[in-house]
């Protein structure tokens, strides 16, 4: 094991900084007791003006599907969430399918006859080009507020890297704010925060650069994180309610996971606005900047309940999903 | 970014260390095309001896489900490997069932009364109890000779976070050894290796600790990467063909993903080792210790192919998946 000792002493400051916690004494408790208990001011209300309600034909045995998507708040993405809410209005996807299950990777949504110029379905007017820069946002003021707290939460500099601050991959740091997992960059003359991709994910399809697609060709990811993907791509949202009827749908067997033939595809029957869905519930997340949110990550990243006998020390921030709950 | 920016300074160290290559000029292969070019002498054959093969009941059409699992190496879960081979040879899956599958974290499978001592199905004798301490095994003579050939892949000490050598977590290093993804300890005295959970892979379901499972209760991991389990559960290998026949399932309504019926769970025709298996293809993998395996990963980690505006600069190790081909 010489060159994994190496590694560690040629970086020692390195292992330093991500040595793990002393495990805590006593009973601990698991992630999901956690969110359990946690106080009704530390759950966060989700506007239905942010969520996107995706009904699906109804399954086989006739029972309804649907896949209610919470939208990114600014300053992420608002070019193509714009869109997305004129193609809502304009009842654009009534009538269009699921057309893409590529396992472990995405699902894609919208008109099966996009690519083709001639029978692609016209999209409403108004619909912004969104350029490029906008894969990324300016942190808002709040943001650096916020992550002054999240570093109270810490012991010392040498705990940075403890949730909700956690590991960087290759220039980049990472945070849980806003109830969304967010990229921070490292430019100081250019700050940069971006949306990541991780499992139920919901980003913008689109054509080769300098294409950033408008909005109506969505996916959302059912593997593990494409991370490769952020930056490169619109994150618009994720998946807070029926990920199952997505992540569950019949992998299609042509190229790149698209269905070959029409009878395959998954009919859409609506999508809307939550605010034009009288029938939906309220919904919450915890709040990310919440105490119980912290003890919720600090668990995830080590696991001290009866089922585990070694905590790992440390968690991708995609294995912390951000609770969600109907309002009672 | 006064903060995001701190953090790069107090740890300038790990932020040099981990500093984005610059891109390659000209041209570059999508991770799929470094496969498709690879040389035949850069494809490993997995032996038929190390698959265990799991036939499921047709689906609702008639199309038949088979998985095919590729069984770890020495020097790991050798314990649990052996528990099922002889589970296999004695045909004990047979009239079992899938019975648990989970959205985003695991399907599960075998006796759905296990749990029930009056109603279990009997195991079949010479199973081993396999001590807590095979979760991890010792790491074997080739192991670093293979790691010495992977740094040397690179271009300095600098570089030893790029892959094959993938991006730690705390106390953990990783390489994608003999055909899996591996983690490393770092303890001098006691050198340790251990199987890392990433989508597709195979463990060993288990009570509460201080047991650690037969090999009769298997799970496969359908979501972002369940690190916290890594050694703290078996793992046994990984799904390398029909993934999407365990992760297209109906997701289980009951408690922690079970199925509530006897209806709902799939049934299992058979489980056997690929050798009593006459209609079995040969299978290969790309080499994980070939020059195609570290093109590909370097292009996993910095896709710099027509669709990309930006590479990462950083891959997830299970984000790596080893490629798998039938041998026509």
């Amino acid at each position: 094991m010489k060159h994994a000792i190496l590694l560690c002493s040629a970086l020692l400051s390195q292992c330093a900084a991500t040595a793990a916690p002393a495990p805590k004494q006593g009973p601990a408790l698991a992630p999901t007791e956690i969110v359990a208990a946690a106080p009704a001011a530390d759950w966060a209300p989700i506007a239905p003006s942010d969520l996107l309600v995706m009904d699906l034909a109804p399954d086989a045995k006739g029972a309804a599907r649907r896949v209610v998507i919470q939208l990114l708040p600014a300053p992420f993405s608002q070019g193509w969430i714009g869109n997305i809410r004129k193609l809502a209005a304009a009842k654009w996807w009534d009538g269009t399918s699921v057309n893409r299950v590529q396992d472990g990777y995405v699902v894609q949504w919208g008109d099966p006859d996009g690519e083709d110029k001639t029978k692609a379905k016209p999209l409403p007017p108004g619909l912004k080009v969104v350029p490029v820069g906008e894969y990324e946002g300016s942190p808002p003021q709040k943001f650096e507020a916020q992550l002054a707290t999240s570093f109270r939460t810490h012991k010392s500099d040498d705990d940075y890297y403890s949730p909700p601050i956690f590991q960087t991959r290759v220039g980049e740091l990472q945070v849980i704010y806003d109830g969304f997992p967010i990229g921070i960059g490292e430019n100081r003359k250019a700050p940069a925060i971006w949306p990541i991709h991780c499992y139920g994910t919901v980003g913008v399809g689109r054509d080769y650069p300098p294409d950033t697609g408008s909005g109506a060709e969505l996916y959302a990811v059912i593997g593990q994180a494409p991370r490769q993907l952020d930056r490169n791509i619109a994150v618009v949202g994720r998946v807070i309610e029926g990920m199952e009827h997505l992540s569950s749908l019949p992998r299609g067997t042509g190229d790149i996971g698209f269905y070959k033939t029409a009878e395959e595809r998954t009919p859409i029957r609506a999508i809307r606005i939550g605010t034009d869905v009288p029938d939906l519930p309220r919904y919450q997340y915890l709040s990310t900047e919440s105490k119980s949110f912290a003890a919720y990550a600090d668990a995830r990243a080590n696991r001290r309940d009866a089922f585990y006998i070694r905590p790992a020390g440390g968690v991708d921030i995609c294995n912390v999903p951000v609770p969600v709950r109907r309002v009672k």
